[in-house]
């Protein structure tokens, strides 16, 4: 089966489900309803160049109709950017989301992982930009915040990435998947990425609806990029119908819910930051700078088998590489859910 | 925007779309019931290994569930499959689906086309086995019944070509996505591929529940094959989430409509009798053997738009490699709505 993710309920039992990143305030009605419209509609084969969600999705960013594409979810933006970008050589800052890697892998390109500091709290520093330099990878994925670790780049490092490699003919990806989570003057900063496309043809954002508006099996992610080219080849490297109709619908329904997502992402900082005093009063050490509906923390191993005897799953991270089997991801749910997970792991 | 499919009715004003070939007695109620039922779950990610699904289409195709592999639509396992067993070299018959050919390029392959004689009303013969023995393509494209011709490729001739493939490493495709329209003896074919698929492990049979069950808009397709390596290189190609929660229940549904499937071919055999009929009374050429629920037939050019302005979309053929303008497809529709595409075309 290769590579284990969280989110997989369907082979054990689990009551509380803290291993997928998911808004725990579940599917706005409007999206939910807007899906199961749709499913009148399945009839008809989906819009392959998704017209109207491409539409709004161009008001939504402040950007142009003709910068963005959409997939099947955020993962299969990343399998046709490798085949029409090229990967023959890529780098990913460990740890981080492992489908970069297997992408990559998967189109017949090669990986170089550049280790983040446990002791820097897993924040990138000059030395990362250093072997980002002298590596060149033709292709580099960011997450901002970043998977497992919930940290979120600073501006003026990511502005120093993207002077560096634009210089050359080098792609590089910045993942926002999580970045609807987060608050405050990082709200902002999601934009400045969109706004960064402008002036850095080669910089890909990749966006998606799954996480924030609770949609995982529908399926609904996209990108934003100026290289109309290489948004061209994607679309050559990718069927006519991916994006299914009832995503679509969903999708478009998900532009509206702004203050929806407004809401999440201050429920969720709140929530964040009690599970983690928790978590911290129950001797666990938490990654500093989570900024999405997550949270890293290492401890004594077997905490995920024996959590899992209650029903609870957590998203063991020894599989990550980069990190040990004394890590553990958790997702940051409603304060009753978090209080059951802090319970268990008291009389753990 | 690349190719053309049939089906886009987006872009253009239409109020009959014959140019999709999707069952015309729609999607059966207990699969819409049971996709409906599906988004309520649809905050959960997708069972990546489509637990229940598969369980269910072992039992319909009377194989082991190791046996089987599942796609976003048959198309997207089209992509992982190039991926997978690799396609320097790969051959369709023309005319053909053109997104073998598609996939081929996006994977960095060749495609050689072998074309079908028209005189031959588009049915190989043995010059065609004699190109596949002598060009040996990596990977081999047969539809079964064919699109656009709708034609089945004789039992005796597969066998052959199967023998004469299985002396190297070489795969072949069976594409039935249209089989289940099948009637009579040719229905008990589908069967038989699948059984094949034993005695030859890079026989590659695949299928579709979008044009049966009328949810192209949901999209399921999947693949069976006793090649285990091939399959698991395959779901190391695809993302771990590719079929949505929405098109797994929908597919579990679909494997309890054998009555439905059952009407449906036999109201098409009937209906498409009656088309063809009536289209060669307008004095048409109709391509012979069809067995799906579509026609190919060829006339004077400039049918497609002539008919658009009364708001029916046919499919034009002249962007298939083997046929030029004068070629149409149609699909065999409700016995009323085919009488309207017949008023159309007298009236023209």
């Amino acid at each position: 089966m290769g590579h284990i993710h969280g989110g997989d309920i369907y082979s054990r039992k689990v009551t509380h489900d803290f291993s997928a990143n998911i808004n725990y305030l579940g599917m706005p009605d409007s999206v939910k309803k807007a899906a199961v419209l749709a499913i009148d509609d399945a009839v008809h084969y989906p819009d392959p160049a998704c017209r109207r969600v491409i539409s709004l999705l161009a008001q939504k960013e402040k950007t142009d109709t003709r910068s963005l594409i959409c997939g099947n979810g955020a993962a299969d933006l990343l399998y046709s950017l490798c085949l029409a970008f090229g990967c023959r050589s890529a780098a990913v800052l460990c740890p981080s989301f492992f489908e970069y890697e297997q992408a990559v892998t998967a189109c017949g390109g090669k990986v170089k992982r550049i280790f983040l500091k446990e002791e820097n709290g897993f924040a990138p520093d000059e030395e990362t930009l250093e072997e980002i330099r002298a590596f060149k990878p033709q292709l580099l994925f960011l997450g901002n915040p970043n998977n497992p670790t919930g940290r979120t780049l600073p501006a003026d490092w990511i502005r120093r990435v993207l002077q560096i490699r634009s210089e050359e003919d080098l792609l590089t990806v910045i993942d926002e998947s999580f970045a609807g989570f987060m608050t405050g003057s990082d709200r902002n900063r999601t934009l400045e990425a969109v706004r960064l496309t402008g002036e850095y043809p080669n910089l890909f954002v990749l966006k998606s609806f799954t996480k924030l508006y609770a949609i995982p099996g529908i399926r609904f992610g996209y990108g934003i990029c100026q290289n109309k080219d290489l948004l061209e080849k994607m679309r050559g490297r990718m069927q006519p119908w991916g994006v299914s109709s009832v995503a679509q619908a969903a999708a478009c329904a998900c532009c509206g819910e702004t203050e929806f997502a407004e809401r999440t992402a201050a429920a969720v900082a709140e929530n964040r930051e009690l599970l983690k005093k928790g978590l911290s009063g129950l001797g666990f050490h938490v990654t500093e700078g989570a900024a999405a509906n997550f949270l890293l923390f290492s401890g004594e191993e077997g905490l995920e088998e024996r959590l899992l005897e209650k029903g609870i799953l957590i998203r063991g991270c020894g599989n990550f590489p980069g990190l040990s089997d004394k890590w553990y991801r958790v997702c940051v749910r409603s304060r009753e859910e978090n209080e059951t997970l802090l319970l268990a792991l008291r009389s753990r």
